[in-house]
């Protein structure tokens, strides 16, 4: 238990108002968007300026909590999931946008910035933000970060990591670490922002983070690919990969999604489709309307029954929102969700997709089939209830058998969601012993006493 | 001095052939292209095989002798100098192109692979890897990705860092380190990836680097604009950038070093010019042609007198391979040559190259300016004679003020050319103290007895 002492403490530096030690608050902050047991935290704290951050942080140290960030919480592997007892830090008081800079290209941002209002600010000064992950509407840019958050535009435009040229953060003691630059090129000192992308708040705690910016793309154009057979849709996406074309956007969706998504959405899918691509080309005119006319072609090589594009931007809007909703609407269905994301080089998704439908017919469990697939990125998806214990073994034992696939094509176990607590176990299966003694050299470096929310990427 | 005993162990890895102890071996490679003292390492050792080169790492901890990785020494700020008895492991014996996946776009290298090489195979086959530094002609990938060069193609393609996929390296107790993915996204893990790129040989030994490839670009324009007057040419800089036109390359030359370069390469360069921009757009026909008819209003808005486009390849080729030896030309002229990389964000060249001439007045220094405009990396060039010990007090007092101009713009220290020696001490003059501290932390606790190219990035 956290003493009276030590709250009046984290009191002093934050306002009463931003301490949170009620049941019915900390059960809030006690899980995330993963598929994990709830972990009781001792207190949340809501910093509202950068200087009592560093001092949450320091005070933390000097008495060995746990202290895990949280932006909004939607990741999917338990990076936000606190220690039993620990301090949860919210970011979302800390939402400016300090800075948008449209001679450099660039925006300067506190870690609690929504997301979708980042992308929104800078795209009506005609910038460009591309990462879009599913959870755009609510994920915070701290998180993003924090997690190399991926989406749907990754395989033209990249993630997260792409995109962020700096970071200020506190360091456990409470010192302000500043790396990276706001110039285009930077080889000064260590690539400290490169590790801290990703490092899932175990390293540091961001107060400042600065994004690159890219021009708006002046055109782009959408479309739906209808197909009878899941394996045509993948073959096509292989074909158009195989074509060296890079469209923005190269999603895949099998029959249970695009039932789902449809009665959540409402946005015209065709439900009795065995596969759709939602394919998006964009960049100069000429550039995106040769690209579509290719892709279009490829499709049709591929057996699409149909193909249709969209007419107007709201059209486009409405299946990509559709699209975007894919995990509330599948999330419905059940009482238990289980969202994969591990990953293959791209030219492998039509093996992987035919391996996900043999592990699903093995475990006797119905997989469905959406994401990413121009990037190789596919999240299957598992609906089910944790309560059934018999089935869950089942979920257990078809997730690995689909990290063993992945691995077995030269894949990885996270695209996007990160490693967390979910995945940590599993690291040894993708990387050498000396990889992960390497990884812990460097935490135990940096966190001696193992507060920066313990239990993550590592173990 | 080091011992026969030892010795003997390098010749039982590396085979007698690969062994270098004469001092005229050793005194090649006791310095790089950066203007610092040589400093004669006790042994040169070429390993022709990963396994020799882990074992080399093992046997240089146990016994407590500074190693260095070499792969062409073209480094400018001497990441690749020795320290004194030490061993050199020159890496030019592995040099085999592993793969070249034209369906995953990546191609897989071991380090000492000349990067113009790489950049011609992947042709070969369609495919595009982008980055160029200046020495791409002799420089490795191994070097390239160590002090995360850059290039002239950096303000539409990024850097090195931009492309490096994984790594393999040997830790300092020569333990295989396997980072990052075949996949397009990858967020499983610390990024050891990112940290490694630009960490110049002090936290491992690269055995094998994975690099992102992209399609190769269709179409390109390239054109050369000429004017009366520096300040128009960085004026016409700043207006493509506030524009938003992204050309694939945007370099400055002013006249001293159009003189060098025309006197050197022949290519046809208007020595009277003041200064010119050499500019290339490329991409899909269309987007390239739009995007140079803006280019050309925009330098004739800005006083531009004539601009000339290269009527075909072989004139395109020939006024890049000119720019391409402008550090060869410049060599030339006098003993010593300084070139300089501290980097601006884009929007600051015109202040900046401003700022490098009222120092060059103020230091009654000629300072030749060219470079990267484009990025906001200009190489202020000073030629000189380290031996003339005065006019040497006044470059060096040159250069700390050109740091303290580029930093007080909101800019880097290097903008590709790394840390190394030369730059380790002004680090606290760009970062907070504690952000030396945490680097000094990741590096003792990654390499203990500090034998991983000791004295780079932190001193």
């Amino acid at each position: 238990m956290i003493s009276k002492a030590l709250i009046d403490e984290f009191e002093k530096i934050a306002g009463s108002e931003n301490i949170f030690t009620d049941k019915t608050d900390r059960v809030a902050y006690s899980y995330d968007a993963a598929v994990l047991d709830a972990v009781m935290p001792a207190l949340v704290v809501r910093p509202v300026h950068n200087e009592a951050l560093g001092q949450i942080v320091r005070l933390c140290n000097d008495n060995r909590l746990p202290l895990t960030v949280r932006g909004s919480g939607t990741n999917l592997s338990g990076g936000t999931v606190p220690s039993a007892e620990g301090i949860v830090v919210v970011t979302n008081a800390l939402q400016k946008i300090l800075e948008i800079n449209t001679a450099d290209m660039l925006v300067v941002v506190q870690p609690g910035v929504v997301t979708a209002k980042l992308a929104a600010a800078v795209e009506a000064k005609g910038l460009f933000y591309p990462p879009d992950p599913g959870s755009q509407a609510v994920s915070t840019i701290g998180g993003n970060v924090a997690e190399n958050a991926g989406g749907l535009r990754g395989l033209k435009y990249g993630v997260t990591r792409d995109y962020v040229m700096g970071i200020e953060f506190f360091d456990v003691n409470g010192e302000l670490v500043k790396t990276g630059s706001r110039t285009v090129k930077c080889a000064t000192g260590y690539n400290l922002t490169g590790l801290m992308v990703g490092s899932e708040g175990t390293l540091g705690v961001f107060s400042e983070i600065t994004l690159k910016l890219i021009p708006k793309p002046v055109h782009y154009k959408a479309m739906m690919a209808v197909f009878d057979k899941m394996d045509d849709a993948s073959q096509a996406v292989a074909a158009i990969i195989a074509a060296h074309i890079v469209p923005a956007t190269l999603e895949i969706m099998d029959n249970f999604t695009i039932r789902a998504v449809e009665d959540f959405s409402k946005a015209g899918l065709p439900t009795d489709a065995a596969a759709l691509l939602l394919i998006e080309t964009d960049g100069h005119p000429a550039q995106t309307e040769e690209d579509a006319a290719k892709v279009e072609s490829i499709c049709r090589q591929n057996r699409a029954t149909s193909i249709h594009v969209a007419q107007d931007a709201a059209e486009r809007d409405k299946v990509w929102l559709a699209r975007r909703n894919a995990l509330a609407a599948l999330a419905k269905l059940k009482p238990t969700l289980v969202l994969e994301d591990a990953t293959v080089p791209r030219s492998r998704i039509p093996e992987m997709v035919r391996e996900i439908q043999a592990i699903g017919s093995q475990y006797d469990l119905p997989i469905g089939i959406f994401g990413h697939a121009g990037d190789g990125n596919l999240h299957p998806t598992i609906l089910t209830d944790k309560r059934n214990k018999k089935e869950w073994e089942r979920v257990e034992a078809a997730i690995e058998a689909i990290f063993d696939k992945a691995l077995a094509m030269g894949g990885t176990l996270s695209g996007e969601h990160g490693t967390g607590i979910a995945k940590a176990r599993f690291l040894e299966k993708e990387t050498t012993p000396a990889t992960i003694v390497y990884s812990k050299r460097v935490k135990k470096a940096l966190d001696p006493h193992n507060i920066l929310n313990p239990g993550k990427i590592i173990g």
